[in-house]
């Protein structure tokens, strides 16, 4: 029987197995005593036969205020999905000194390779002519190209400057752009310090040539790219949505790329699977990824690494500082919703 | 009647309105009195007649020795389409001080965002996965992410390390990759200014997870890259052609990338319109650009201001810096042949 | 009267007026109702007066629990000198979700570029060189210069990498060093991130050319680097003591230079003042600076900045995100003292 | 009797050994049959006996035309002090395809190096709290530290952007200063492309508050910084002196450093050694250096592996690439003496 500290691996929607590395959980093995409840929801009576004597969970079961007082010896909780979730007493976390973490910085790097990945694909037609290429239509050396622009040096907008702006930016540096950020939660200072130039969010829209939509989805900002904003789009930009959905008027943006006022990318959809006979799925200015940004395999495993790093911090009374903190100010505002498990397993 | 310096344009096979801003023009018609000779073949008696005057010829018409004598005031010829033909004496222009200027290099840049794009978008699927989009066939999240790797960190290889290789490897410096380079025309010690490290091509191909092939074709290398060399390739790796067909075994290349051996991306076919019955068209792995890389519109404007530099440089006796010039030790290697002009126009 | 919620500014040891531009005050008055108390130590009874209607307290008062139990409306308590002390009931804080900041961050940038003025000073004996120059008896070109070397590609080591060597890092950048980093309170991904390498500290003593102490003093690590750690570092090499002199046996420091084993720089200082005689002062190769890293104009106007942007946040109901805050875990292991206010004013 | 090709090795005013680590060497020894005539001035009948046999020359003997035309192997002359030098019949080169090559990169990046320090050192007051500190009138803390001032986002002028000023540049970049750059040789696009802004040298004077002075000297171009341009300079300014004294009215330009209106450093001097009573040595706010700023025993080794890596390409018929070639428009506008071998070695 082991005497080391107690971690209840409790990882739905997560899958245990993929996000740790051989290596990473060894790591784990030696830091902690793991009781692994399964890929499926535990079930409660396991979580408060076991929870008394926990220092750490991985996964986000229900855990309320009457659970947690239960937690004596109770010392973090590694949310390995990316979100945090209302299910969750935070106050008393919060008073208690019990650190809630999350992994969702670990999809940061890939969503930003994928979003300099669309750019570079939509400002040269890349999609589009290698689909000609099949059909037999393709088009050879500067007739194909008269669209084709450079991204060195073009005018960069922002919307959003959290986690995926800030890995976008440093890929962008050779590039010698000028970025112009919208970001409401953000003072200038810091957008400042980043290099980039605040900016209102009609400012980013009429000037840029490039276009990424970068922030997440709150309670409060549903829906705040619609019909007034892409009329302010210019002609033959190119507009990037990398983060959610839910912050465009996704038909309207649809008919704008398919009517032609400017190119675009999506990796995210207010339904997925869309709909088989979603015009979407004709437009040829649109390259079309279906949610596939984020999840890949070093991400997941970053996941295990980070959470395999700040257990063995917290372990020695030190702070964590691989995955983000629930703040008290914010935590209770997002309003994500898990994955659903049933895709893209 | 001018009596600005006189300078020939014949820039067949370039189109002489498309390499010219407008601001750039003006800049040229300040310095020289253009005698545009249209864009077809320009006629030899119309050479003949102004070659005397002529201080710059804009385009390479034939200039053998004979010719040349003739242009007593010649200081400079420029090659406004990329390539060194042998239909010039060169000899004589470097016994005679005449700049013979290429304006290849400016196609570097271009290249090197494309060649980005391609990895990118190789390493991540993102062709094949739009393509399924299309059919309905797409599936989200983790399912088609199994191969998707990040370019950050990777292994990377370059074959060849000149113009192109130069301008690609500031791209790649956020991704913090280790960068082979097997150039054998280069010495080490260059290649580590460039905080790369020199390699074999053997050691290149074994070692790397991306192989991105820049040399361009010479009378010495030609088909270097074959069954042998593909043979060296790790399984999952990325193979991106972007500098002449030439240098590979093409339908060994075709054949590997089907096989499902690396997957891989060309701009550059051996036939260009390659056969509509060609089985490249249908390798889902390999990522298929028409000869798109280089030549767009930022491209050409490019050159006329590289020639407006360097003509006032040379006009003022002071040595050109935007174009490359012949050298003396090459310049009878190259054996590219122009462009057929009637493709791409 | 005012119905903007009070700020206690009660700025002791900091200097209030030095920390603002007066673009930020402005910000800062349309924030907040101001109440200064003056740049002395503020009486208990001002503070126990005003602390019932505060929101935010900038400076350090102490804090006892008695005291903020009666701070039923406090959001925020900014450390505006650089340090926590422990004058604070940072549990009562945590519990009851009041923000303890600290500005610390704001010297991290000027130490930094004074760190590698020091290390490209010490490397080519400029200091040493004007002292001769004025004394008439300089040596010209070669022969004053056969000590010299390049930073450009030099083993470096850091030791520590919190603050000062996340900003010095990327300074570093151009002149393609391999750094190795100690910090034991980091894990090793972290590290690899910045890229640099995670080494013990008998590795970075013995193998860099250039070390970079740069670690903050705690209860733990008084003197870690003495006689023992002394005899590691490679004759020629360049050693810079920039966070505090607590974390070296001085005396064998100045020993050991004055010897000739090593070159150093030293910002930091056992005893400020240095007593006159001490033989510190007659070190040709120990480069002398009065702990003048910091402190600079920038710097305290930063604190300002950073105090109005983080207060906008939170009474936006916004996690701060330019201060640091205290953290649970470390904040009572701070051993700092203030700077005598004293000196240097 | 060796079959290699003969290098004749006349290297005054250089010193032959220390150019070579032992590796090059090795690697010249491996390509030619060095034939090595001392370090003093070779004498014109042994250079007359082996020239007709010489394939490569390193050193600078005087080569009139009469001499070259016996030279009838010789394809390359390597100056290897950094100067070309008018004891050449450069236009016999040109026209018989000898490759005249010059070292003087070398000295770029230790004086770049060099350049920045000088920068931070005089914007800290570095040089001259040393000095107080010797004398025990140091000040601690922000007392010394009123005129300090960040280089991280200050504005930048360069007057010159050869060698020196495309050294430096990349050293600044983590600096994030606007750079605005004075060259009369260079189009604007050029800098631009550089990331850097072309400017006039008034605005350059009169909007920088670092300004480095990195012109060589030509026959044009002689104390084009005299009384009307420092009236230019803004107070508090710094103006850093790296290129060649020549280019400034020295005393003028002691005596407004001495006046205190802007602060200096001077890597070079009109004469060296300066008069032991100029009153240069006893300006506080001009940081003196004795001409060290290329001199380094790393850029001597440097000119031996240029000198081998090009000498190895020009023996396989491949152009030189690591030195630079001297070109028929501007070699002979070169003003520049040799340094005083009895100076500094």
């Amino acid at each position: 029987m082991s005497d080391k500290p107690l971690l209840i691996a409790a990882p739905y929607p997560q899958i245990w197995s993929r996000i740790f590395s051989k290596e990473d959980l060894n790591r784990l093995n030696e830091l902690v005593n793991v009781k692994y409840l399964g890929d499926d929801p535990a079930p409660d009576e396991e979580i408060d036969a076991l929870i008394p004597d926990a220092v750490a969970i991985a996964g986000q079961p229900d855990l309320p205020r009457a659970r947690l007082e239960r937690a004596q010896k109770l010392k973090a909780i590694f949310s390995i999905e990316g979100n945090f979730y209302q299910n969750i007493d935070y106050d008393h976390c919060f008073q208690n000194g019990i650190r809630v973490l999350n992994c969702g910085a670990v999809y940061a790097l890939p969503v930003a390779e994928m979003a300099l990945e669309f750019a570079l694909n939509v400002a040269r037609g890349v999609h589009r002519e290698d689909r000609r290429f099949r059909k037999g239509t393709e088009r050879y050396l500067g007739e194909a190209c008269r669209d084709s622009i450079l991204l060195t040096g073009a005018e960069v907008g922002f919307i959003g400057f959290g986690n995926l702006g800030r890995a976008l930016r440093p890929l962008l540096e050779p590039f010698r752009c000028r970025i112009k950020v919208y970001d409401p939660w953000l003072p200038d200072s810091l957008i400042y310090e980043h290099g980039c130039q605040p900016a209102g969010l009609d400012e980013v829209l009429s000037t840029s040539t490039f276009i990424f939509v970068l922030a997440g989805v709150t309670t409060e900002n549903q829906v705040f790219l619609g019909a007034r904003q892409f009329d302010l789009i210019r002609p033959g930009s190119i507009f990037l949505l990398m983060s959610r959905a839910a912050v465009v008027d996704f038909d309207e943006f649809v008919k704008r790329v398919a009517a032609g006022q400017f190119k675009a990318a999506s990796d995210v959809f207010p339904q997925e699977p869309m709909p088989k006979d979603h015009p979407v799925r004709e437009v040829d200015e649109l390259l079309l990824s279906p949610h596939r940004a984020g999840g890949i395999p070093q991400a997941f495993q970053s996941i295990g690494k980070m959470l395999v790093d700040d257990l063995d911090l917290i372990l020695r009374s030190l702070p964590p500082i691989r995955m983000q903190a629930a703040q008290p100010e914010t935590v209770k505002r997002f309003s994500s919703k898990p994955a659903d498990p049933a895709i893209g397993k």
